[in-house]
């Protein structure tokens, strides 16, 4: 069992330089080495690298206090383009961004409920595909890689799809399917992790190297952060909150179990808690998950009791499976991201805020911060181009640990079995 | 916001090194390089570290294959002794550890219900000291160090024991107490902490970098281990599995919320469901904690058809608090520890494995092994005697990583700020 490498840290000094420059956009070498406290000979050697891949370019130059002017930095747009696709409940998108990841332009197409194959979502994304490179001739042969969240359990090394517990997909095999639609390489991942990169490159991940960010719509599910790394698991999977217990034996779930998290705070769940309180109620028959929550947010405004009750009632459970996350992880914060956030963020913030305190053991809510961030949708998209930057950067021999996707290097001295692996001879075995 | 530094891979490999030693007893250097795939030049330097603080010493000569004698290390038993305090609800135990980490003696004294204040604990654990010193006066001057588990949340780096939820203690200051009881330097840390690190030292931790050590007893919890180390939080609290929900709005908790999970698998979880199912069951009246899960699994050998629903029912629980833990983590393996495996393990086990598929979802339960350990309730005081070691080996300069403790670091760029830190102008502050 391998301890960490001098190469392990080189990559991760690469990804804060990396994050470093996205987010602050131009930047000195002497800027980057404040921020990241990265020593200023490592900074030069790792700007160097990137300039020389053409990621990174020179942008003019500052004087610095001193007088002697000094170069500034900038990821370079010219260096190529990224597919971002989003494949969602109702829809397929497809943002094309520049290396600077400015997004450049998008399409998108409807999926028809219970056409969710792996034939058609592929076919939509090819459509989108070549619209947006026709649309934009001047890219041919730039296109540097794709980045694909499909939702569920993704296996981002096997390039399989395990399980989407809203769909019917058990193991599908993406790749051949993505491969022939896309035609650059395909780093395929889900929206949690895709939306945890986001805030990883560009939100709490700047302040915080324990954090948590709860991801709020039809699905719900977390990014932990764990010493500034996303935490993957042993099979990409870590994360789903959103099917941890909140009330055993509760509602029915679409993964099979009772009582989970998203059977309540998911839109489904803040249907089901409306329908409880209002069985007749008018809004429970919106099918659309979007028009539903602003609907239910516009009743909630003109005084109906019933979506006022449902929300506070969302709120509560919302407080609970925060406080749990809380009180297991410890984190220094959490950020609640997610497009339900957009509609209905201001509610639910206020309750969980009265909520909180009760919720989280009194040591980690004494140092918790928390922060809904209106989230206008885009977020999977662009985690699906960092993710599809680092593939690439991988590819030229220029890593950054969040991208890390090797699995688990097989147990020294052990041997994990795979199931349940309960020693023979019993529960006995070990005695210590 | 800082990167690894070579600083930490050094510490890190130190811990694996010693690691190797204390679980194969006498290694040659070629050995531990096989076992932590560390090169044998940085083994080579660890080990003659060590060697030199006198923790470890040669043990003779091997011949290797090819002939050649090549040298044995093991450690140092006369290098000194490690106090292990274990403060649990109902007594005082103080183990007494040579380097080598066998243990060499013990005293324990009980503690009166309502006598849990921290002048009556201190004074035991004095008391405990002084006799075990005074039947080894060889040891005078060689006693390097001691570590107390206190439950509750306890700050090892502000030596403060900040929430008891059993007990009664709020922000208490440990450690002038403490130190005056006990003659050397003193590390602070909560049984599921202590626990933990015995299992990353002896048990799993061996074979897994992604695990979770699940403790039942009176009080339930989980230490959780990312990359090979043990998370601790913020404030040192992670692993507070015991209270995150099971049933929300359900049994009032210990720690003052309700449907905790403790509340459910805990001792007086499992005697709330017995009286859920049998009101007038005569064991509802066993005041003793070991003795009613004793008698509990007596009377259920002996056909007690209440015993075995209760039982049952807490399986079900266990393994629904489980299957959050394995969903929201993606480990490669659970170990179940703690007294009650002790007792009622088997049973326990054959429910979880009965009901584990259904609380997981398919992508991390496909990979997952599980272990009940039989514990003989000695894992607290071992994984303290580990914590002293590696506080005393911090002190003379050889850290090694499970003993980290520094508290995170301001964040750059950002401020985290305490308490609840939405930003000036409400919600919408971050937009993207
Ligand atoms: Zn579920
Ligand atoms: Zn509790």
């Amino acid at each position: 069992m391998a301890a960490k490498s001098s190469k392990d840290i080189r990559n991760e000094s690469r990804f804060m330089v990396l994050r470093t420059v996205f987010a602050q956009h131009t930047v000195t070498r002497a800027q980057i080495s404040a921020e990241t406290a990265l020593s200023p000979a490592t900074v030069t050697t790792l700007v160097g690298e990137l300039v020389e891949e053409g990621v990174l370019r020179e942008a003019g130059q500052v004087s610095s206090q001193g007088g002697r002017p000094t170069t500034l930095f900038q990821a370079n747009p010219g260096r190529g383009a990224l597919l971002a696709v989003d494949v969602a409940e109702t829809y397929v998108r497809v943002d094309l961004f520049d290396v600077s990841l400015a997004r450049l332009d998008q399409e998108r197409m409807e999926l028809a409920p219970g056409a969710q194959t792996i034939e058609t979502v592929a076919e939509h994304i090819r459509g989108c595909v070549e619209t947006l490179l026709h649309r934009h001739p001047e890219l041919e042969g730039d296109v540097l890689g794709a980045g694909i969240s499909l939702p569920g359990q993704v296996d981002p090394v096997r390039g399989v799809d395990v399980f989407a517990p809203n769909w019917d997909w058990h193991e599908v095999p993406l790749c051949a399917a993505l491969e022939e639609a896309v035609p650059v390489p395909v780093r395929v991942d889900n929206p949690l992790m895709a939306l945890a990169t986001g805030e990883l490159w560009f939100g709490a991940g700047r302040r915080f190297r324990q954090f948590v960010s709860v991801n709020l719509g039809t699905g719900v599910g977390a990014g932990i952060i764990v010493d500034g790394q996303l935490l993957r698991g042993r099979g990409n999977s870590a994360g789903e909150w959103g099917h941890t217990t909140l009330i055993w034996n509760g509602r029915t779930c679409s993964c099979g179990r009772s009582g989970c998290v998203e059977a309540y705070v998911g839109v489904e769940g803040i249907r089901a808690t409306l329908a409880e309180i209002a069985p007749e109620h008018e809004l429970l028959e919106v099918p659309h998950h979007r028009d539903f929550i602003e609907r239910l947010m516009r009743a909630e405004v003109a005084g109906d009791a019933a979506a006022q009750r449902a929300l506070l009632r969302t709120g509560d459970y919302l407080a609970a499976g925060i406080g749990n996350l809380v009180n297991l992880l410890n984190p220094e914060h959490v950020s609640v991201l997610g497009w339900i956030t957009r509609y209905a963020g201001a509610e639910l913030h206020d309750r969980v805020r009265e909520r909180i305190a009760q919720e989280c053991l009194p040591g980690p809510s004494s140092t918790l911060s928390i922060e809904f961030t209106e989230a206008d949708g885009e977020g999977v998209s662009l985690g699906m181009a960092v993710l599809a930057l680092e593939a690439f950067l991988e590819r030229v021999g220029l890593p950054s640990p969040s991208s890390a996707l090797t699995p688990a290097p097989p147990a020294s001295g052990g041997g994990s079995a795979p199931g349940w692996a309960v020693p023979h001879g019993g529960l006995a075995a070990r005695r210590r």
